[in-house]
């Protein structure tokens, strides 16, 4: 393998999966955390990922046919706790703004956590007859919920996500739309793009989003062998509706409580993206999400070298790759070449004056290490191809180690132990309701039916 | 015109231009008060507007080389207001959470007003070395402000926008790189999108942003005959690198402070949209940022009727215009015609079984109003190319409006006279400091050099 002359400057999965995961972040610029304890700063690289993953999930919401809107970051206190006398009486997830426009508000405001609270009014207030249902409505924005134990991405007091919230005439519409987008907009972004195979099933009872008649979730399985929760869709049948009076006069003239869903996703993905494929040497990005899917590397930087280099860059952008070239002559080959490891392009495209006199240059697979000598004349074919093959054999790879993982066990005992080092499946049968309270006092939940 | 026939929905301009923009808002369903005073909900056809308006400013920004990213909603207060003992000392504009974690923080953090600060934190130690530079960031994100007397757009709480900061080796650079995202990025997407006609310049020492030792502004016109400042890029020196400690080794190992700028453009731009190009029927959208191009209206809902209008939709769709069908059963032709008419779509093409027995359809332009008949075959091709004159025309017909009411005053007694009506253009020399105090004593204000 290529990587052997070099030091890691990673810790290894193997030794400590979380310190390298903090050790990625750093070393391959993605994020860091901002100064307020819990937040967030998303660096260049990491944040065109997430523009990227933001494009590609906001086009799959879209062709559902629903719509983006904005609703405002603050919320006033009656609408989440309509009981509470003091700040001290919210829930430990909210940050409450006292102050604002140099005194001290009448009521506080709280920083939303999610806007379901203002979607139901509005909804309410929008939603008047059938000609109105189905409203299909979807934010981008960000939230904040308190984190004592932050982790950047995975877990952060401001995050970014989607929240799609949806009304309609019929359950069977509500059940089916909910479906639609777990599928056709989560599963599908996250198997065809991120080339993370995903379980897709039900909550059981208890791990269901409170006032949610069903939740499904799309679970992935992390490098560690540790599950993820990557979306989740809700059917909220008509407890939402009735709570926020979101009622339609049917064509009969009839006023009925309305069949509601929510769904969402967050810049988790982004942490689920880098602990599913990374490696020893940095992320692995697949090639459909990738920013940068190619970079052309001049091994040595001379005229001729980065003449050839930028027609290279200009086929692969005319044949529609993300193609780049680095010419930087401040570092050398090697230091640049290990950067773009820990940035996880897919491909290296290695340019250099002894291939060139042959013709030639030097493909080089992130996802497997592999080299490959190819003729100039071939070089967009054949990474048009790959590219291709590439997201195959990834998400081929992930699909093995989820099954390779994955034990049917037969009692609690066995699920206990194979929770360990990966993924227990257990007849619900077998495990029900005493069986996941023995389960979750391990500290192993019951992630998807 | 076609409108003679019917009750307008809106107060005419002439006769109340705040109260037509705020109609408008509400019967285009643009935007309404969020619950929290000052706050916004944008709805969705604002906000697809919206989107279409931050990609072509985000492609602009992105092709200058600028890169994208995050940065967390809460600023330690420390960073705003080292001396503040109370959040009570805070600036009027600001606000502040106190409590989050189900208790009191022990230092109140801000809800950013603008990330200038954390920006400077962050390149002061991102920057090392002149390799580093330039540094070009950008970020979008909503940020908050306190408002004593809001504005839908114009002036909210809490508003969306870009924030872009870079740091240079040179001055010549950073005057150059601002420079060339005043023209190229705003000004161009102004004018060639927005049909906008702006007044490009620098502001007087007085209207000068805090620290700048310039600051470009693009300045548009609205229907009333104010100004509303599109746009603004500074010129910061090395004022903001000093006081951040952002420093570079130049090749030759010397530490100096970088020269920096910065620059933004908000959802104000849609407020300046509407008032730009609005009139008492509606908002007028111009057809290249318009999120709907072409709707598609049957005069009457039959299935022969329909079955052509999606041919055409589709037709459209192919010629690369954003086309859609309007097949809505619940409502009746001139109902669902002044609801297009109210939301600004450039061109309607309305289908009706009398055209189309002779093979023809309709097309009504929004700007003016003019109807033309047209041969089915010739729909596409003919509104590909009346796309491109309406925007043509509109933006003319802005200009001869900026000119029309912009008057050269020899005094200030005629400035101050031209301001009632539009824009008044008088020599520097002639106004000077004293001539802008007397201006802004009747609350008149120098807007661009
Ligand atoms: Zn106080
Ligand atoms: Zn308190």
């Amino acid at each position: 393998m290529a990587h052997s002359s070099r030091t890691n400057v990673l810790t290894s999965q193997q030794d400590d999966f979380p310190r390298w995961y903090q050790d990625v972040l750093e070393k391959a610029e993605l994020a860091e955390n901002g100064p307020v304890r819990g937040t967030m700063v998303i660096r260049p690289y990491a944040y065109w990922l997430w523009e990227r993953m933001q494009a590609e999930v906001d086009g799959r919401i879209k062709a559902t046919g629903a719509e983006n809107v904005y609703l405002p970051l603050f919320i006033p206190q009656s609408y989440l706790a309509r009981e509470a006398e003091h700040v001290e009486g919210f829930s430990p997830e909210l940050a409450v703004v006292t102050h604002a426009g140099g005194k001290e508000l009448p009521e506080p405001v709280v920083v939303r956590p999610t806007s379901e609270t203002l979607f139901g009014e509005l909804m309410s207030k929008w939603i008047q007859s059938h000609r109105d249902l189905p409203m299909l409505l979807n934010r981008w924005a960000n939230v904040v919920r308190w984190e004592m134990r932050p982790r950047l991405f995975l877990r952060t007091s401001e995050f970014l996500w989607q929240e799609g919230h949806t009304a309609h005439a019929t359950r069977e519409e509500a059940n089916a739309y909910a479906l639609r987008i777990h599928l056709d907009v989560y599963r599908d972004f996250l198997q065809n793009v991120l080339a993370i195979p995903v379980l897709v099933g039900v909550k059981s009872r208890r791990e269901r989003f409170a006032g949610a008649i069903n939740t499904m979730t799309c679970e992935a399985m992390m490098g560690d062998g540790k599950a993820l929760q990557m979306a989740t869709s809700h059917e909220l049948g008509q407890n939402f509706a009735k709570a926020f009076d979101i009622t339609f006069a049917s064509s009969s003239g009839q006023v009925e409580p309305c069949w509601t869903t929510s769904w969402g996703s967050s810049t988790r993905m982004v942490g689920g993206l880098i602990m599913a494929h990374g490696d020893d040497q940095g992320i692995r990005i697949p090639p459909r999400v990738a920013p940068v899917q190619v970079v052309v590397l001049a091994v040595k930087v001379d005229e001729r070298t980065m003449t050839i280099g930028s027609s290279l860059v200009r086929e692969l952008i005319t044949a529609g790759v993300r193609a780049r070239l680095d010419n930087r002559t401040t570092q050398g080959f090697g230091r640049r070449a290990t950067e773009w490891e820990l940035k996880g392009v897919p491909v290296r495209l290695e340019v250099g004056p002894r291939d060139l006199q042959s013709g030639h240059a030097t493909i080089v697979r992130r996802d497997g290490g592999a080299k490959e000598s190819v003729r100039l004349e071939a070089v967009s074919t054949t990474i048009v191809a790959l590219l291709e093959s590439i997201h195959t054999e990834m998400i081929e790879a992930a699909r093995q180690r989820l099954m390779d993982r994955t034990v049917e066990a037969a009692s609690v005992t066995e699920a206990l132990d194979a929770a360990k080092a990966g993924f227990a499946r257990i007849p619900w049968e077998q495990l029900g309701e005493e069986g996941e309270d023995a389960l979750n006092r391990e500290a192993v939940s019951v992630r998807c039916l």
